[in-house]
Parts: structure tokens; sequence; C-alpha cells
């Protein structure tokens, strides 16, 4: 017999629905959760809802806000003339985090990607010209993955925008922080070589 | 600055303090739920609450459950000679899931561990012996974990219980299902070996 009563076989179900949970940490989560303090999960629950009733898409960089526009375009101290192309809202946290950017986002919402059917025309690109017509944007730094997809989009946007007299960059691709080379791929340790740069200049 | 709006750090906080998620994993399902479909994530907190209110402990056996006592317990076709002692409510989850078992379960509600300041006093042990004054139980299975404390516990277990006219065994320790010898320590090989049993009886 099924020893599980259904209040727990029921969240165990939702919680499995969640990236990255499989079965067995769902099952400890909901096992845990019945026998936590009873605050501590209405807490959760209200955070949960809460979260996903506040939060939206900025409309101007497409990143995740309360208010529009989001605290990033309209912090004053951020570089109006560098713009950071990104393929999700979560990776401009990434960026942040990393506190070497001092400019503004834009997010694409996606890749360039044939195979799954993604072209230019479903991601924010048109919306990304508006705003090089509009604002003064002189470098653009596209922020990709480095997957074929991620390289391609890249490329599309550097011809796509090629004309306007912008400084169209990426990323350095090479090897990552506080890695040894015996962990590198060999695509990682080509381009590592190709953008190698002069110890002393 | 942070690029977090509150309602995501809020609940990055809250899903942070859950077991087995770390700061990594509570920001990439905060981000997820913040995109999910709203219906989605208020069934998810919603089945958290209820979990969390409809669910108590067996008063008999100190299993989950919704009823008193639990399925478990009331179901007539397990047999009422066996009873399975355990540590945890989720233990006996584990043990249904087998399918070996047909008997009943007593959950301790920990094992014997003076450093952490847990006595037979803390446990369910007075409970357990009620029960064998009233429930014809003849044979009482120790399913604790092979760490030190667990081992001690069913020997105390054992002595506590000697003198009822009890059969008290103890669930085999050795080698996992599915492993190779290289894969297992010594201890268990160890009691492995100690533990053998005839192919050809």
């Amino acid at each position: 017999m099924n020893a599980l009563p259904e209040p727990i076989q029921a969240l165990i179900t939702e919680l499995g629905r969640l990236p990255g949970i499989g079965p067995r940490s769902a099952e400890r989560l909901a096992l845990h959760v019945v026998r936590a303090d009873l605050d501590a999960v209405r807490r959760l629950a209200a955070a949960l809802v809460q979260a996903r009733e506040r939060i939206q898409l900025c409309t101007l960089c497409g990143g995740l806000t309360e208010a529009q526009p989001c605290a990033l375009c309209a912090d004053p101290r951020r570089d109006p003339a560098l713009l950071c192309v990104v393929e999700q809202p979560v990776d401009i946290l990434l960026l942040e985090k990393s506190g070497a950017y001092r400019g503004r986002y834009h997010v694409l919402g996606g890749v360039i990607s044939p195979l799954n059917g993604v072209g230019p025309e479903d991601l924010r690109i048109a919306d990304l010209e508006t705003r090089l017509d509009r604002e003064p944007i002189r470098e653009v730094v596209v922020a990709l993955g480095t997957q074929v997809e991620g390289d391609a989009t890249g490329h599309y946007l550097a011809r796509r925008l090629a004309g306007r007299g912008l400084r169209i960059t990426r990323i350095a691709h090479g090897l990552p922080a506080g890695s040894g080379l015996e962990f590198a791929d060999e695509v990682t340790l080509s381009r590592a070589l190709e953008g190698r740069r002069e110890l002393i200049p």
C-alpha cells in the first residue's frame, strides 16, 4: 500500500514540477515541510505567491522588476553609453554580482535557434534597435552563452547593427577563474589562446 | 547595486531555509517561480500549507497521517505479530516502498546519542513497551541506521526488551544492491562476510 497521506503526495507532485527538483528531493522536502514550523511554511507559501504576483518584466530592458522601468534602467548613475545584451533576465543578476559592469542592459529573451523554431523576430531585437535610436548608446556588449546558438546570435546582432557607428563587443571566452588547464575542454583552450593578452603591455 | 527586486530576495531567503537548498538553488528556483504559471505557483503554495496543516503524527506508531490512527495501524491486513522499529516517520515510507514488509511500525523519533543529549527517555520506547503489553507482537524488527548510534540503540532495545519472550531481530547489514565490492568500505565488507548465507541450503 501507499504509506503516504494524500496531502504529502500532493505536495510532492507540486514540488516535483520545479526545475532541478527530482522525485527524491521533492519527497525529502515534503517530509521536511510537514514537520516544519507552521509559520515558516506559511511565510514560504506567501513569498512564492507574492514574488509571482509582484514581479513583472521591465518594458524597457526586459529584466525582472516590481516597478516600470526597473531600478537599473532608472538609475542615473549607470553609464547610458553602454548597453549589455543578455539572453535571460537572470543573466543581469549574474553580471551585477560580478560588479564589473556599470552600463545598462537589454534582455533578448532567448537566442536564435532554427532547430527550436526561434528566429530573430521572436527575440527583443526590434526593441533593441528602438533603444539604439533613442538612447545615447555607443557600445553594445554582447554577453550571450558560448554555445553555438549564443555565438551565432552574437554574430547576427553584429551584422544587423553594423552601420550605426556603434562599438559592438562580446565578453571574453577563455579559462574560467580558479581552474586549471586540465579541466578545460579543447574549444575553451583554443578560445583562450586566441584571446590571449600581453602580460607586460 | 542589488539587481534583485525585494519579493524575489524574500523568496530566495525562504527557499534557502529548506534542507538541501543552497543559495544557488534558492536563487534558481525563485527566478523560475517569478516567471512560472500563476496558477501553478498558487497550487504549490496551497499544497505546502495544506500538507503542514493536515498532517500529524499517528498517536500509535508515530508515523505521518491525516487521521488517527494512521492507515497502516488501522489496516487489518498487516501482520499484528510483527513490529518494525524505525528512527523517523520517513523510514516507514522507505520500507513500504521496498514492498518486503507486511507488519506494523513503531517510530522511535531518534536514536540514543549521549553526545547530542538524547537518552532512552527522549525516545518513544515507553510507548513501544505499552504496545508490546497490549498487542499480540511476537517479533520486533529493529530497522535503524548502521551508524554507531543506530547500532547502540538496537542493542539497548534488545537488552531492555529481553525476557518478554519476543524474537528481536535487526535488518541485515551488507553490500547494497547493484554495487561492486570496490565501492564498499571495510566495515560494510566485514559485516557482509559475517552475515553470509548458504547459496545452496
